[in-house]
């Protein structure tokens, strides 16, 4: 019993060190502690990004001998060969004598380490703080057990739901603060969407900048839903991140293809229209509501048609969080079950 | 100074009561203490609704000599026989010393009580806690002063502005805390404004219900704005608090016929139609919208046309508060300077 409680107050620390590692890139954040025979961390890992070693392995480089550790670590080690060699080899090779982990390895190319870790005659105890650690990784899990990406859904609008005046002019709706937040969730995606029609109104920059301009470490790459050709000279063909023309509206053949890429989540910033096929075709995984204290009326609307004729059909959402940013409110949304 | 102090501590204790009376009924919320000449308190007062004694009338009926007393009183005595005698003369012969007040009454009919009470040789001392008296009766003193009543338009909407959905469904767009929240403010209103389109399509109540479905004390009068007839067999026929039929689209009128009755406060109920006229013409002096965490997409909006055509032309509000209410929102809003 003892140690069951010392393997969650580990799994707690290995959660807490999971989560100083990005969520973008396409793998999962995770964290790792090595326990000796007494129950005392003797060193702790992360993954720190794409292309960087897995948790378990930078702990392992920490220290000098492995031999009979315990590793304790938020997912079950990868069995899989990509940018960096398999983690229950890693674990096998280093001599460790037990691995704890949370959660199981969604990924079908990644999965099965901890049946390697068995045969390799490591002790396996699966399922420590099982559900904290889900709850963590709720949209990486879902977004690898569905094969898309997980979608949130951004737009800009008056109170009245209005996303432009009449002339079609729309800046600024919101003020510093709320578009100052916008490059923050631009900046932990991995894709942002946009439709053709916008790229053609508005040529729109769509890099995450910091609030002197400057641009943040991490840039998501531009994703241009539609037929349409982005123009030669437009601003996205200068994006850090590259650009992605798409040349379809088909938006599940679009998720599919930013799934492949690794893209786990992306970020919708409209125009009305793309938002409005995303909600329209259920894709929409959350929403990030920017509500400006005006009105103005007129026809130019954040969200269009979404083929609903009666109220019992409404698309519900519950929300999750409201926040005041300078003048403006950000309210944050999920859709309820089934919706 | 001593005195001072104290005429400020009483002020604030006149202000305490004048916030147990009614905002509704027409007259503004007054309180008031009587001191003795150590500056203890032996009384107090305040305006417990449309045709009850004024608050200096009500303090001096619990007085057995009110002679040498100094009457601490947040708005200036009337000077005005209406269905209650002028709180002036009441002070005058009840051999009051000194008569402290914090705001000038505004009322054309009613102003005039500290003159003449300084003809009778009272000593006056206006202006006492002046701007926190001022901010209380906020509401009163800007309908009194610009013969209008106080406008609050309210509408329920999804977040994406839909008051209803394309085939004319809007049960319900908000839960049942929000629908309660609205009979409260319906119950705070003198009257409440409908356009005739809501009659003819909803043939709404209209009253002021409590939770359990039983009819609230106050009942605000029941206004109808078209050039429409309400149908003899409108449930609005059978309203406690009767009913006014205008017969016209001009808002002024409207609104100066309320003011004529001494109604302060309106409570804008819609349909679409009326209420983006009334904000069109920039009668609104507060919002309450309610947000429902749902989307319709669709061309039922809870707000219509502005005629705003451009950008620089919206009008801007201030948020002054944001409440959740079961899963909804209530944003309330007010008109920034100029808008
Ligand atoms: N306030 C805000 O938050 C905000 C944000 C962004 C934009 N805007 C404003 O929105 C305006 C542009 O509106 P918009 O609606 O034309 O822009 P949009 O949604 O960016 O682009 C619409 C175009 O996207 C293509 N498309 C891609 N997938 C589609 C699908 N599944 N269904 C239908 N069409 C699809 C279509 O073009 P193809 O013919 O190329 O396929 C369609 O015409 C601009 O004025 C911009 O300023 C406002
Ligand atoms: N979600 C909500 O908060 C909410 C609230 C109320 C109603 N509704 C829905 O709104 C729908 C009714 O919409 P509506 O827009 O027809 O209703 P409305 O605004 O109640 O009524 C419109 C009518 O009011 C008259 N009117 C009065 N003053 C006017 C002015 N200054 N300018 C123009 N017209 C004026 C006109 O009729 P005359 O020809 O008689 O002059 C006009 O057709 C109903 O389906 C109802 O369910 C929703």
């Amino acid at each position: 019993m003892a140690e069951t409680v010392s393997y969650d107050a580990a799994m707690r620390r290995a959660l807490d060190l999971a989560a100083r590692g990005p969520v973008t890139g396409g793998n999962p954040q995770v964290g790792c502690v090595l326990l000796d025979a007494s129950g005392t961390v003797v060193a702790e890992g992360w993954h720190h990004g794409a292309g960087t070693a897995h948790a378990e392995v930078d702990a392992l480089s920490r220290v000098a001998d492995a031999r009979g550790l315990t590793a304790v670590v938020t997912l079950e080690p990868c069995n899989h060969t990509g940018r960096t060699g398999p983690c229950s080899e890693a674990l096998i090779a280093a001599g460790v004598e037990r691995v704890v982990y949370a959660v199981s390895d969604p990924g079908h190319e990644s999965a099965g380490g901890a049946e390697r870790l068995r045969s390799a005659g490591v002790e396996v105890i699966p399922g420590v703080l099982a559900d904290e650690v889900t709850a963590f990784l709720h949209i990486w899990l879902t977004a690898v057990a569905r094969h898309r990406p997980w979608v949130t859904v951004k737009w800009a609008s008056t109170l009245d739901g209005r996303a432009a005046a009449a002339d079609g002019t729309s800046r600024w709706i919101t003020g510093t603060a709320a578009r100052q937040r916008v490059h923050e969730q631009r900046a932990a995606s991995d894709a942002i969407l946009v439709g053709s029609g916008t790229v053609l109104a508005d040529d729109p920059a769509l890099t995450a900048r910091g609030d002197g301009g400057e641009l943040l470490p991490h840039q998501p790459l531009p994703v241009v839903v539609g037929e349409r050709a982005v123009p030669a000279d437009a601003a996205l063909r200068h994006h850090p991140a590259g650009l992605l023309e798409t040349g379809t509206r088909d938006l599940e053949r679009v998720l599919a293809a930013l799934d492949v890429r690794g893209i786990r989540r992306v970020y919708v910033e409209g125009g009305p229209t793309l938002a409005s096929a995303i909600v329209a075709a259920g894709l929409a995984d959350e929403y990030a509501v920017y509500l400006a204290p005006a009105l103005l009326g007129g026809d130019r609307l954040a969200i269009g048609e979404l083929g609903i004729t009666t109220m019992a059909e409404a698309r519900r959402l519950v929300i999750t969080g409201v926040e005041q940013l300078g003048d403006d409110l950000l309210v944050t949304a999920r859709p309820t079950e089934g919706n």
